[in-house]
């Protein structure tokens, strides 16, 4: 049986899923509120030039001008370990948690998340594995791009 | 003698009055490399409905995609002391220095900064202080909207 925790995950790979077929860097996310998803988004940087469109930062771009109070009692699905931005993000709004599909092919600042009291839970899940390490075995300038690596 | 330093820096100053002057958050950045001005940006909370958009992200975004080695060797200019978000993102493209007009009227995520190697100076900026100071008192709920606090 698929738990609503299972749903938002799977929403987050489907657009994790989009951006791969838009030709860009297939992470993708979703932010949960109140048992709903009021943003979803992928990675930019191919289709828009973007530096800052992380799947993280687009979702949360895309679900707009919240009160404070929103993010406090939100959740954030990703398919990948945030990165030191997104993990920047969901501190500065206060997001107290985050789940997120893996970290074996990238691990972003977990760390710092933790020290700032913020929950992840890694789900492990062997479809985010397969999509990144095949991604990063195909394009691997784009991908060390992409999380700042020469 | 105005030197180089303080050239770039008036230009963040610039991008915050440019900001304010559109009715937005009065917060500016520029990314300097080689003697350079290679991007510029201010806070687009107000003009674009953005919560990503932070003037140090903006300056990145309209800097564009560019070479892990470029950020390497660059110094973001910035008129307030870098919230969690902004600083991840000098954190995930390793730009090693940040130079910050002020931290009097808010207090980023320095010491973040401070424990992954970057520099930061602070400038301790009266016209800086000035202006967020007049900002903060004629629009709060704006002000605490944009650093995530209820």
């Amino acid at each position: 049986m698929e738990t609503q925790e299972d749903c938002f995950f799977r929403a987050a790979v489907a657009e994790a899923e989009r951006g791969l077929a838009e030709g860009g860097i297939p992470i993708g996310a979703v932010l949960v509120h109140a048992g709903e998803i009021i943003g979803r988004g992928h990675n930019r940087r191919v289709q828009d030039g973007s530096v800052i469109h992380h799947a993280e930062m687009n979702c949360l771009e895309n679900a707009g001008r919240l009160p404070p109070s929103v993010y406090r009692q939100a959740t954030l699905y990703t398919t990948l370990s945030p990165c030191p931005m997104c993990s920047g993000a969901v501190v500065l709004y206060g997001i107290p948690r985050v789940v997120v599909g893996e970290n074996r092919t990238y691990r972003g600042a977990e760390a710092y998340l933790a020290s700032q009291g913020v929950a992840v839970a890694i789900l492990d899940d062997p479809s985010c594995i397969r999509m990144m390490e095949r991604f990063i075995r195909e394009h691997p300038e784009l991908w060390r791009e992409d999380i700042g690596e020469e």
